[in-house]
Parts: C-alpha cells; sequence; structure tokens
C-alpha cells in the first residue's frame, strides 16, 4: 500500500480503513513516510472530513505510536478530565479535589501552559514547595491513598500527535474537527484513564468560536471516546469572557480555593459542578448527575472539598498553609485600579484580549524559555451585564513593575458598553454523551 | 508574508496576488519553503482552484525561476505546438516540416518518452546519423536556414516545474487542471516562441479522460497563454484508440512519411492538417483556417512537405535516403500476425493497453535508464468501425524476440466488438481560441 494512494482515496472523500490508517501513521511515526506526504494527506482531511470510525482509527494510531500509562495499579474507575482551553480556566484546580473528596480516583497529568497564563502544573507550582515531579511509583501511591495526584506530562507519549501537531500548524491544517479531536483524545487515552470529561469551550476566547463548531467537536470526541472503550461525556461553555474573576497564576490558584470554599464566584462554581458532578458519577461515586451535583455542593460547603486540596498540595511537597491562608500566595508589588473611561453597561468583554493583557504583566509565557511571574495578573471587577460608571474601576492589575501602559490599553479595548441593559451569558450550553 | 498565510488564504478559496504566487514560488525554488508546506497548497489548489489570472501568475513564476530561451535571432513568428500526449501520437514529425515548408519558423524543442513509446527526439534518432543535440547557434541558424531544427530539451527551465511536478507526483494532486495547465504553459513559455498550438487529447488513451476536462485544460492553457502574451489556441481531439496505425519507433516515423507524401492515413491527415493550419495561421502565412488547410493539403500531395523532411534530417545530420525510401529504417526480426479470436464490429480498442504491448515489444521506456528498440513496434491492421472475421488479422506485431505472449494477450483485451455497426469516431472535437 503505497502512501499516495491512501492520499488520493482520502481526497477522492472515500472511508479509510483501519490498516491504511495504522500504516500512514506507523509510517509517518518511523520516517518512512515523509512530511510532505502527511501534510497533502492532512490537507485531504481539512476537506473532505473523517468518519467517527476513521477518526477513532487515528487517535487509536496515535496512541500505538508512543507509550502509554498504566494505571491498573489504582483502585477504582479513573476519571479525565480535559479543558479545549480558555483564559481565567482554573477548573482543574477546583474539580480534581473536589472530586477525589467524593473517592473518585484522580490521576492527573497536566501540561505547563504556552499562552496568556501558566497551564495547571505552573499555577501548583505558585504554591511553596510543589513537587511536579513524581515517579511513577509515587504517582500511584499518592491517588491511592489521596485519591488525587498531579504530575508534569513525561515519557513518550503520542510522537506520531506532536509530529502531526507542529506539522499541522505550519501547513494551515490546525482547524480540522477530527484532527483536533484525535490530538486531544489521543494524550488522554493514552493517559490511562478510564472515562473523561471533556470541557469543550466556544467564543472570543475559545478556539472554537461558534457554539456549532464546539458541538461538533464535542460529538466527535465522544464518538472517539466511545469507540475506543472510554466512557467520555462533554459540557459545551461559554468562553465569550473570562472565567471567573482572576487571570493569572497565584491569584486563579486563590479563586480556586474561594470556590472549594464554598465561596467562590456563582458562574464559576456552576461550571465546575457541572464537571465535577459529570465526573463522579462516571466513577461510581453517584447514579445520577442531579443527585451528585446536589452531593458536590454540600461538600463545597462542608470544608471538605478544600481540606482535601491542602491534603493534596501537602502529600506533592506544597505548604498546606498557603491553602488555609491564601493571602500567603505570592503578591505582587503593584495592585493597580483600571479606571474605565466609558460609562454603560458591558455587552462584551474579549477574553483573548484579556489575556493578551496577563501576558503582557508577565503571567504567560511567549516561548518555552520565558520564566512565569506567579504573582502577576488580573482582577476583572466587571464582567458581561454590569453597569459601569465613568471612571469606575474595570479591573485591578497585579504587577511587578510599574509601565503598564499596553496591558491597561489592552484590557480598555476588550471591554464594549452599551446603553441598554444586558444579561449576564448562559454559561453551560449543552452535554454530549 | 509567511508561506502558512498563503496557504491558508488559498484553502479558503480566496484569490492570491500575484506577489503572494511569486513569493511562494521563488521561496520553493530557492529552498526557503519546504516541500511539506508547497504540497499542503496543492492540495488546497486541488480543491479550491485557480482564477484565470492566479494560473497566468503561478505559470509565470515558474517560466521566471529558470533560464528562458532567447529565440529573437530567428526571423518570423515563431510558432509552437504541443500535445498532451497519446498512444500512436507522431503528429509532431508530420507538423513540423509540414508548416515549416510554408516558411513558418520552427524552432522546437522536445523530451524523451518515458512511456508506451519513445519520444519526438526518440522517433527521429531512429533515423540513421540524427543527431538532436545542437548548440544554441547551431539551432537558430538551422531555423533561419530550413525553418526548421529540433532539439533535446537543455539548459535550467522551469525549475520550480520540475521541483512541482516531482512533488505533486508523490502527493495526490497531480490531477488539478490548473496545475497541469501552468506545468504545460510554462515549458512552451519558457521555450521562447511567440504562438503555441495544443492538441488536447481525451479518452482511454489521454491523461484527460472525458471531453468535459479536456476543454477545462484547453480553456485553461489558452487562458495562461492570452495572459501572458502568446496567442494560443488547443484542439480538442479523440485518444479513445490509437491515432493512425503505427505504434512505436521507426514505424511511426515511417507512417509520418506516409503523411508528409500525401498518402498517409486519412484520420492522421486530417488531424495534422487541423493542427498545422492553425499554426500556419499564427505564424502569418496564411489569412484564414480554411485556406491555410487547403495549402496544406496541396503540399503534401506536391511532394513538397516530404522534400522538407529530408532536408531537416539532413541538417541534423540524418541518413535522408531513408525518408526517401523508408524501408531502409530500422526493421524488426519478427513480423507476427495478431489474429482476432472474436468476430464483430470493433466497438473499442483501449489506447492504454495497445501502448503496453508495445512497450512489452520494447518500444517504450519504464524507467529512465531503459533503452529503446527503434525497430519494434505494432501496426493496427483494424480500427474502430472495422469489420472482422473470427482469425482475422487484428495487428502486426514487429518484434526482436519471440515470446510475444503477455504482449499478445494485452493487444487482444485491448479489443471489444459488438454485432451492431459502429461509426468511426470523430477525431476533431472543438477548437478553442
Amino acid at each position: 500500500m503505497r502512501a499516495v494512494d491512501i492520499i488520493l482515496k482520502k481526497r477522492h472523500g472515500k472511508e479509510l480503513t483501519k490498516e491504511e490508517i495504522d500504516t500512514f501513521i506507523k509510517g509517518y511515526t518511523n520516517g518512512d513516510i515523509p512530511d510532505y506526504q502527511v501534510s497533502a494527506f492532512l490537507m485531504a482531511v481539512y476537506f473532505k472530513g473523517m468518519t467517527k470510525e476513521e477518526t477513532a482509527h487515528l487517535t487509536n494510531a496515535m496512541v500505538k505510536s508512543g507509550d502509554e500509562i498504566d494505571l491498573s495499579k489504582i483502585e477504582g474507575i479513573k476519571v479525565d478530565k480535559h479543558s479545549t482551553g480558555g483564559v481565567g480556566d482554573k477548573t482543574s484546580l477546583i474539580i480534581a479535589p473536589l472530586v477525589a473528596s467524593v473517592g473518585v480516583p484522580v490521576a492527573k497529568m497536566s501540561g505547563r501552559g504556552l499562552g496568556h497564563t501558566g497551564g495547571t502544573v505552573d499555577k501548583l507550582e505558585s504554591i511553596e514547595g510543589f513537587q511536579v515531579e513524581l515517579t511513577t511509583q509515587q504517582f500511584i501511591e499518592n491517588v491511592n491513598r489521596h485519591k488525587i495526584a498531579v504530575v508534569g506530562q513525561s515519557g513518550n507519549l503520542t510522537p506520531a500527535d506532536k509530529k502531526l501537531y507542529a506539522l499541522r500548524d505550519v501547513t494551515g491544517t490546525v482547524d480540522s474537527i477530527p484532527l483536533i479531536a484525535s490530538s486531544i483524545m489521543s494524550k488522554k487515552i493514552a493517559s490511562g484513564s478510564n472515562a473523561i470529561v471533556l470541557d469543550v469551550k466556544f467564543g472570543s476566547g475559545a478556539f472554537m468560536k461558534t457554539l456549532e463548531d464546539a458541538k461538533a467537536l464535542a460529538s466527535a470526541m465522544v464518538g472517539i471516546g466511545n469507540e475506543l472503550g472510554r466512557q467520555t461525556v462533554a459540557i459545551i461553555t461559554d468562553m465569550d469572557q473570562p472565567l471567573g474573576h482572576e487571570i493569572g497564576n497565584a491569584n486563579e490558584v486563590q479563586e480556586a480555593i474561594a470556590v472549594l470554599s464554598g465561596k467562590g464566584d456563582k458562574d464559576l462554581t456552576e461550571v465546575c459542578l457541572t464537571l465535577a458532578g459529570n465526573m463522579a458519577v462516571l466513577g461510581g461515586a453517584y447514579s445520577d448527575f442531579d443527585e451528585a451535583k446536589r452531593e458536590l455542593q454540600k461538600i463545597l460547603e462542608s470544608g471538605k472539598a478544600v481540606e482535601k486540596m491542602r491534603e493534596f498540595v501537602e502529600s506533592q511537597g506544597g505548604n498546606g498553609n498557603q491553602i488555609t491562608n491564601p493571602e500567603t500566595l505570592p503578591q505582587a508589588k503593584y495592585h493597580m485600579e483600571i479606571k474605565s473611561d466609558e460609562e454603560g453597561n458591558v455587552q462584551t468583554i474579549d477574553a483573548e484580549s484579556v489575556g493578551i493583557a496577563a501576558m503582557l504583566l508577565g503571567a504567560g509565557r511567549k516561548t518555552k524559555e520565558d520564566n512565569i511571574d506567579y504573582a502577576v495578573g488580573i482582577t476583572l471587577k466587571k464582567k458581561v451585564g454590569d453597569i459601569v460608571a465613568k471612571g469606575e474601576t474595570l479591573a485591578v492589575f497585579h504587577a511587578n513593575f510599574e509601565d503598564i501602559g499596553e496591558a491597561e490599553k489592552t484590557l480598555k479595548n476588550a471591554y464594549t458598553f452599551t446603553n441598554q441593559s444586558v444579561e449576564a451569558p448562559k454559561l453551560i450550553h449543552d452535554i454530549i454523551k
């Protein structure tokens, strides 16, 4: 079977067999099939799509291209969670201890961030002493003992996906649903969990700009999960403005602690309860979602969830006092109020621009080599639907330098106003199983 | 301007500017843009097409990627001819001396063949002593003196096309009209002629399988010619069965001599007069096509055309006696009659299969390194519409070995029969200016 025949078959819109997809991905991974054939193939996939079966075969081929994490020594149903990413998305920091506190094992591999703020691993490292490098044995022991552990990605997971992702980036083939779906799902499946909850975001601050695209991606990923024997649920959530009020690293940990203590932002809490509720059901802790959500809400209010967070932080060498006293987390030198030049009802807040403003303050990385300043970030004081007077504070910048001109301009430009009243946007749009 | 942005623009179906296309092709030629970006681009072109202007810009960029032949020292309007290729296509051997004999300069660069039979250069080399390697000065002098010269391709013509062609072959992006059209036209334009007549073939033995596709390709090529200031005419001709009766090299020269002597196959003569008539009009020898065709017919009958062929052959070191006495051209050792196992009216003759049978006898090259046996080939005794009795001769094989089993089987399978009467196919379907 020649690579060019597989390209042509896809170009003609015909369905590829498992054997053809395996041959192609194996050939690419070991270097027998060159980049230039694969990029032509990817462009043909962009135009002709892939069936549910093809997408699952592609995912499986990428999983088999490298190591697979064996979590079989962890008791219980391991449920993983993935977010397609957004600005101010600290849900992992909340959900992981919340779900663990009802006995569902959370064995999480997380990445460092390249973007507006750090990734989950970076955010956790803003806690003094927190250690994300665990041996496999430590990782498994921690999950069995505490029901929770978070480690940085290690091992040779899905090398085919890494190669494909780099190639897609430079060949104009990033935004293809089957390619995005298989890329995300291959990493989740190689990470070894039994079930997966996906937070698929859409809006100005998300990769998927429309509800329709988000639903299509969610369906593709749920389809892959089901084809490959992992129960998968996707929640479609709004990312038309940043999630919650904090954007940064230490300040996001602080906001997470507030939610875990039952005192957090209502919308952020709602998103987290929806995600955690679905995880808890998949993990076998409850038989139905409504019950799960109700019980998890009680756990937040009881203090058990924040207690689990402290236990988790300490189990990985972190300073638990910072969870109980979050004001001891890294603090920036300057706190500057950004005042509104306009008045009216906040109509939109472009999440991406807020993210860029946070990165300008030092909260994120532009390149892999950049350092993150854990202490800096943005607190949004006004969100969509809020009424703003001229001169009122829109946001507070936490910074370690005074020259915030560009970040301030970017933040202000993120806001639009209207004199009509505006309803706060609905956060949860759909659940796809 | 990043290559990926050009890919994305094309992927979105937007029209590229001259500058964008120039940047892309220049970058590819000098190695700044890698194969993997170009193949993704080609696949996007396959799906989204190119406008007439884009196709002309692409052609021009390929012309500018290498040398351009300067024919300005040749007097008169230089008219080139190109055929998209088919089985038994010896029209160049006929048209070149025919057009030269009415004073239109024919300065032709031709290739060696890779396929069923040799190319024009190979066919000419079956004549004893014929020399296709001329210096540029000799080439120009020959055309000025004899109005005709044929040389092998030399110099660094359209290196971008060579790179693109090789890449298309392995990435499933060969059959895209703008890519085919720009590839052909870039070579013709770099070869320096002022006007171009195209013979676009369709049918089982041609690259274009349908009349519709052939028309689309012809329109694209005529569009390029006009955009780039070369008067271009395309003739759409049938290649559903081999052209004429001879398939090979020396035997095709022999058939060409018959036509040049006014005694050739009627259909082949008709195609040649149509092509040559258009060339003669473009070259300024006649003011309208009907007159040109009438006069050229007379020239065939007068003996002047075959005389010009002899003059041309001798001007390039060939043995002119072989033109006057074609039976002295290379002859095979064996001549085997292939008899029909069936009876009826010939309904179709798959041209490609006949070509393969000729190649099996040694008339063509499978790889660049293969040698051609000039003496071997096939004479078709029965063509579409002919009545055949069981045991009657379908074709004669000229071979230098006796083991012709596979070639015979291939030839016989090329024929289909019916008991209904069949009309001989129309050869000339359209003329596109």
